[in-house]
């Protein structure tokens, strides 16, 4: 595995799993750059370049093998073992990805959610704890939490990365409209910023 | 206004823009490239490319104008105003969209929610109407709406877009993980993919 393999590969890796897990579906066993290319909306070139880059290089007249050039996307990716998670939430965002992980499945595993408002589980959901916030450290010490997700506002967030990261927590995945440890030292976040894509949109339709 | 500018200048936008409303609720009034670069995590000469680009020449030896920035790129985000939006939802994400819509206040008015699931409604959130999902066309046909929210599975986003984009709705935000018309044919559409970024997170720990 490449460590100094760039932010902007790694952004897009994702979508080539998704486009080759729908191959896979679709019975699809192999595949050039320039299709790929044509289904992904980029340049045959810009494909090769990326395979390349992680270490999957076509054959020439072939192309690429689709469950092969999966699984190695899948590994990089880190589908290839379980992540156990907790969300930290006080708004319903805690309810939405608790939604979302029984949707996608996959290997991340939700232990709980800590909040002191009110979700509603059951039904579609699977089986998740919702503990008051106040017993984060006591669960993270008795359990092997690797990912913790933040959705908290934003004046929140700093204290309950401090309180993760204290609790040897290396990886947060955070929603609250904040910057959190810009250089990573404590754990690795990744920021999804909601008001952000909101606003590219903003900017697309006044621009049109 | 540039019609050409491009899609990685526009998403860095909201990133300026949230670091300029920092910078001026701390009352400086003024900056240079280096000293944002720095705030910012990148180098003077990317910042003062970014700005170039949008026509916010700095001045030699002062910089930029905070005040005048903020408002600038505000302008070319679309903050100057406002965007009604309806949100389309048969997850617990309807639910944390009405509540960030209330954190975030802002140019971005949320009308309605369709959904056939029960939302908490009431406390910290603002007035929003709560509506079963086959009322949308009459609804759409009755208010000027901008902006559709698409929180549905992936299965019946497809569908959403269909009927909103036969109401006359020209942007989607959407939050289903399928990509949805590419080329924009119908509507401006921004994907919010949560599981692109869970992806992005467990492979930059995966390589660590």
């Amino acid at each position: 595995m490449n460590d100094f393999l760039p932010d902007v590969i790694i952004r897009r890796l994702p979508s080539y799993y998704r486009q080759l897990q729908r191959l896979e579906a679709a019975n699809i066993e192999q595949i050039s750059s320039s299709q790929l290319g044509e289904q992904m909306h980029q340049t045959a070139s810009q494909i090769r370049r990326d395979l390349n880059c992680i270490g999957a290089g076509g054959r020439q007249g072939y192309g690429y093998r689709v469950s092969g050039l999966k699984r190695h996307i899948g590994k990089m990716l880190g589908m290839d073992r379980e992540h156990a998670m907790v969300v930290i939430s006080s708004k319903g965002i805690g309810q939405a990805v608790l939604e979302d992980v029984a949707m996608m499945g996959g290997p991340f595993r939700l232990l709980a959610i800590f909040t002191d408002a009110s979700l509603q589980t059951g039904g579609e959901t699977p089986e998740v704890l919702v503990l008051p916030a106040a017993q984060l450290e006591a669960f993270l010490a008795a359990h092997d939490v690797e990912i913790a997700v933040i959705a908290v506002p934003s004046a929140e967030a700093p204290a309950v990365y401090d309180r993760v990261t204290a609790c040897g927590i290396r990886a947060v995945w955070n929603f609250a409209p904040v910057d959190l440890d810009h250089d990573n030292r404590r754990a690795t976040v990744v920021n999804v910023h909601l008001m952000d894509s909101l606003q590219v949109l903003s900017c697309k339709i006044t621009q049109r």
